[in-house]
């Protein structure tokens, strides 16, 4: 059975989104990572700034401190179940991939996709990586310098990527066995891991 | 720089041993797993066949128990330094897949060369699973039923394995970041993962 639909997870500064559009573009179907956040903010009437922060980055320590102090955000939820706001985006958000899923093929980055289709047989799940000097230098030449060192900028966002992916799907982050194929950008290159993708996509199995 | 020196790491029945004989064969080159083993009993003057079991298998349980009643393996020791024999193999090996490297281009599967050749810029590390039930299927056609389940057995040698490199290692078996690529052999399979790691072997980079 062909894959018809493409997860790709990525270490940050790897290049996993420029994969992902890649393949995207290779297959000519749709590319979701923030779009997808854009479905959901409009879906919840929350604020798209808020739902990229909360949906990703969450650790499990915000969404503990969210049980603690619901807030105002809270009152915002259309429907109000009790659930803590990360809780709440998190079933927000499966949906959304359910259904992106059911409509037809397509490439998500991001936002445990590859947990949220676990039960689908028709996806390929990635995950991209790369050595620390290489995604470091690769981040301030794509997002320019900030306060952080770089290297500081990698461990922070893989740390609420690796939290939020154990919480909410229970499993390791970067765990080979999580994904068909892991491949390191920095020795395989964007374009190759791209054709690869597309290749066992479209022929998968001996 | 090419890479001369191609690890793999493989999950019981995932079929890394038929990728690594490939990649050897279409690199002319030699494969090492098993004649490896012969080496480092020439050395020790070890029992070959019980090599095999303390090298790849042996258990930080294993290797405490060797410590707690050294017995007589420790008296044939040709160099008694006070190691545990599990611990005494694992040095030699070091010095043997040390030694191997530096004689020139090759492919070794297993005992945890890619830890062992960490330092060397010229080394392709692999590492090849496969789902359960794929591998369970494979496991009974190429080596026969017996008293466990194959279920069993996969997770007995891959359960040895993972504290095997945790022990020696110190880093988590499988983890996506400790090899250049992780493939999936039940949807790549062997013939397209032998060429994709001779391809990135040849031609590394972006």
């Amino acid at each position: 059975m062909s894959k018809q639909i493409i997860t790709i997870s990525r270490e940050f500064g790897s290049g996993g989104r420029s994969v992902g559009k890649r393949v995207a573009e290779l297959l000519d179907v749709p590319y979701y990572d923030k779009k997808l956040v854009e479905q959901v903010a409009v879906e919840t009437g929350f604020d798209e700034k808020f739902i990229e922060q909360e949906g990703e980055y969450a650790s499990p320590w915000q969404s503990l401190m969210s049980y603690a102090f619901p807030g105002g955000a809270r009152l915002r939820h259309p429907v109000n179940s009790g659930l803590s706001t990360a809780d709440f985006l998190w079933v927000i958000q499966c949906r959304v991939i359910l259904d992106l899923a059911e409509k037809g093929p397509c490439v998500i980055v991001g936002r445990c996709a590859d947990y949220i289709l676990r039960d689908r047989e028709d996806v390929l799940n990635v995950f991209i990586h790369a050595p620390i000097p290489y995604r470091a230098d690769r981040v301030v030449r794509l997002y320019g310098e900030s306060d952080l060192s770089p290297e500081k900028r990698l461990e922070e966002k893989d740390k609420r990527r690796r939290a939020y992916y154990k919480h909410y799907a229970n499993r390791d982050w970067g765990m080979s066995q999580n994904y068909h194929l892991s491949l390191d950008s920095s020795l395989v290159g964007v374009e190759r891991c791209a054709q690869l993708i597309l290749d066992v996509a479209r022929n998968p199995g001996q």
